[in-house]
């Protein structure tokens, strides 16, 4: 007798899955249930239809070869059956049933199952605020969102829209809204800076950057608390600090896990709900998969249990569902935790773990940053790029790696290669500065400034000097009447003098000529020195250590670029 | 007493590995010696100050601070001293000097050593042909020769040039020529296809097919036989084909490390005089190093040692190097061979082994390729990708991967990740299913090209489906008068109509309709099925061997998609 597979979710992973297992095993009796209309769309293109860069709705919902995956296309292309606008409402493990009910006739019958996939997904997070039901207040996560938010803006009613969360939804949809509609967008976010759970500090202040430049406002530590409307829609939004005017709300702060039904029907769940699986995705049920953003994986550093909703995550998870209802057994390695985003110029990527991160598990970590050109700094076209990389101290093994560059698939190919290390290896700092990445002049410097990163973060490691990170180093500049630090520019003369003319507490003194000036400097006082990227400033260190035996100096990492990328120079 | 170093050879590892060493123990006394003028230069950049992309020679010989990297440089800045124009004739192990001469002034003295440094490179091998030594006979290895072959361009004379060797400078060298100068140029390459020792023949046909579009005309199977000249310069080729007209010459067959120093010390070396060293970085007699492309280090995959010459192992092999001779224990992993090129439009890139080294090596392998967009297909901004992964049958592990793609930068994103795997790991093709890459929808598809690489090979390996490259696709076309086989066109119904009208052994069956057909299909003879990547003709197949128990098929891998790309779509 054929199996019977049921999956309840069709978005991304339950598709996936229901397609896999009936090309591997055509008998399967599967059927698929989603309550909504649409279902197998690229979620993550959401924010390109609301730009328009997407022009049809459809194109989310098409194969690679331009066929739209509806019920329709399942079954009679892929041979499965496609419950839609159909809920499932409970799972009787002993029956090995599951109850739906068809949101049009609000009819329920009982599906019996031998496997069944729970690819429930994620619900967006609701502030629960007054105002969070009126009208042109959006969570972008299904198609009728992009298509609602899409037709606010094309009728012209939106001129000033609060985005509530500077997450990955928040600032994709921030894009969306000001780089092609021209909508004057305010995000708000509570923490001290962007996507500070999966950036550093350094990297928020990039991301800050590079929407401010395109005349988004960021506000940080600060807190909605309602919205306000007229004639049931959106027109004020009230923070703890200011009311600011809105015909447009999009709430993007997170997502809570569609653990519910799982957790009914006594499955193993994690602490926020979602569904705790083995390597061959199995829950505690082992006739039951779960994949996708409704599930608990293992995370390959921690080696605890977490989550991660990422689209990429589902289609790798649903291909080894799809295998193992068919009777094979393949296994997710459980993840690492790399992502990558494009704002207006710069992109942002990152692999593993943060320094906040790191120091909350419980590691003794330090991070460094490596700023470089990601192309041989005589080829013609380059671009700047920073990567910070997260080590552990006593074992020198490598946690993490995080970067920002306006080359997006420059940065993937960092991120990338120290992402597949850390899933597949337990990398040292050793390990990155020999990381065998491609080159040639017009794709990476000879030492590619993933390998810098690593020989800086060595260098730190060995106590060949002392970093400070560009927040720091301007820090320390502002406070300078207290701290009575020395303040060295080793940029070539030009660029430092017209600094030093503007204040004569900073000094120009060129990598060139630091030899010279090497008796005037101070030796009761601590100096800080900043050049261009961090490489001349090393190098004037060197020299002041060997020549001058001064030891007591700051190497402020990235230099004026990674000031100028979080925007600090105009501070100085 | 401070310790002595000398270092033989100036270009990229002798003063990586100086530096590195003066930067932490500063109290050495170093000597680096060389024969040539000019030291520390990017030789990797030569083709393109050829080409006129870099305007002044002295960008390849500066710092990324834009300092010139002259003796005088060194000494001040760095702490170690320069003899160029110097040559080492012998090393007295017992005696631990190098005996050096003076090329300006024919002197010799004997500079005494605590540690030696081997970085003496590698030579151009030139074919002993009549006439290889005329004016305009050029090799491309040393900032002379870039200078000179720029200059017979700039003033006027070159019209027809003849690149001898099509591998990495040949190639880099006609792009430089045909693009900047609109220099008509022909590649003499005596091989099958283009850069054979790393690529696989489809690869090679698509960087031929780059080159073709750009009015560079490739000869394969083709020798140089001799070199014509006039008034001392060279004016005609002479190949065992044709009489070429040419005011240029480069001979860009390949190099030949220079280990007789070492060699004539009874250091240990491998077939093609590179010198043995080990993790270490140190050769047979531990007080002398070796390195970058004098030197043979293991490769990783194999066990075996062998001979990799690129700029970017030269550097980190040459920090390597230098933290040892300071006192430390850094060690070298091996390599695995990573590379990346960029024709004219196309980029090319490779890591591991390809299919024809696999089997060489003695590896039941395979190879499989997959052709996909490089961004989510609904994204508006994207570029087809071509990867092929090589893969052990048995084992299934991965041993190589190489890729095309216009978007230059992705494809060192897909080849970088795979090489972190092979470099830290023994990636099986379930690895590279599961990589965790960065996705949005700029970046990559949900399911990136570099897990589907992954999964073709699974789903080879397991059986699912026959695969044939283009080449062999467009062959059995070709031959379809005595091969019998039916050919089917699994695109959307336009495209293929368009074919059969012009010739109806063609038979355009969509995949949509494919399921109404079943009954119209041969059952006596193979079928063989292209569409547009591979992706529809794979569902196809599958509809076929499901409801219509047609198993005799052949799926075109890379589709249409891959013969525009070989060029090969011409024969159709």
């Amino acid at each position: 007798m054929a199996q019977k597979v049921v999956v309840i979710g069709g978005v991304a992973l339950g598709p996936k899955a229901a397609c896999r297992c009936l090309r591997l095993a055509p008998d399967t009796e599967l059927t698929l249930v989603d309550e909504n209309t649409f279902i197998s769309y690229g979620g993550c293109g959401l924010p390109y239809y609301v730009s328009g860069e997407i022009q049809a709705l459809d194109a989310l919902r098409s194969t690679n070869y331009q066929v739209v995956r509806d019920p329709e296309f399942f079954a009679r292309m892929k041979g499965f059956k496609v419950l839609n606008q159909t809920r499932a409402i409970a799972i009787d493990r002993a029956k090995k049933t599951v109850q739906i009910r068809n949101l049009v006739t609000q009819s329920e019958e009982y599906l019996p199952y031998d496997k069944l996939v729970l690819a429930t997904g994620a619900r967006p997070r609701v502030p629960n605020v007054e105002g969070h039901d009126l009208g042109n207040v959006f969570t972008l996560t299904k198609l009728e969102d992009a298509q609602s938010i899409r037709q606010a803006c094309e009728n012209g009613s939106v001129t000033e829209a609060v985005i509530v969360g500077g997450g990955f939804i928040g600032l994709e949809s921030a894009v969306a809204l000001a780089d092609m509609w021209g909508v004057k967008v305010t995000v708000l976010e509570m923490d001290d800076y962007l996507m500070r759970n999966v950036l550093p500090e350094s990297l928020g202040l990039m991301a800050e950057n590079d929407l401010v430049q395109h005349n988004v406002t960021v506000c940080k530590q600060e807190k909605l608390l309602k919205i306000e409307g007229k004639n049931g829609k959106v027109n004020r939004v009230v923070t703890n600090k200011q009311t600011l005017a809105a015909q447009l709300v999009i709430l993007a702060a997170g997502f809570i896990p569609n653990g519910q039904l799982a957790a009914q029907a006594g499955l193993e769940t994690i602490g926020n709900g979602a569904i705790k699986v083995d390597a061959f995705m199995r829950t505690s049920d082992p006739d039951i998969y779960a994949g996708g953003d409704c599930c608990a994986t293992q995370n390959i550093i921690t080696g605890k249990y977490g989550y991660l909703p990422l689209g990429s995550l589902s289609n790798r998870q649903g291909r080894i569902i799809g295998t193992n209802l068919a009777g094979g057994s393949d296994t997710f390695p459980g993840y690492v935790g790399t992502w990558a985003i494009k704002l207006f110029d710069l992109s942002i990527a990152s692999t593993g773990m943060t320094i906040n991160r790191a120091r909350m598990e419980g590691f003794d970590a330090i991070s460094v940053c490596a700023e470089q050109l990601d192309r041989a700094h005589f080829y013609p076209e380059k671009d700047m790029m920073c990567l910070e990389i997260v080590v552990e101290k006593g074992t020198r093994r490598v946690l993490g790696m995080q970067g920002a560059s306006v080359n997006a698939h420059g940065l993937k190919a960092r991120i990338d290669a120290v992402a597949a290390c850390l899933q597949y290896a337990k990398p040292t700092v050793n390990d990155i500065s020999n990381l065998e990445v491609g080159y040639a002049p017009p794709f990476a410097s000879a030492m590619d400034i993933v390998n810098v990163a690593g020989n800086v973060a060595d260098n730190v490691l060995s106590g060949r000097f002392t970093p400070i990170s560009g927040q720091e180093f301007v820090k320390l500049w502002k406070e300078r009447a207290n701290n009575h630090i020395f303040f060295i520019d080793a940029r070539p003369a030009r660029a430092g003098k017209a600094m030093e003319e503007k204040n004569p507490d900073w000094h120009a003194i060129p990598l060139e000529e630091i030899e010279k000036h090497l008796d005037e400097l101070p030796r009761d006082r601590q100096i800080a020195i900043i050049c261009n990227t961090g490489l001349r400033s090393y190098e004037t260190l060197l020299i002041m250590q060997r020549k001058g035996g001064l030891n007591n100096v700051l190497n402020s990492l990235g230099g004026m670029q990674a000031l100028k990328q979080m925007g600090l120079d105009r501070d100085l």
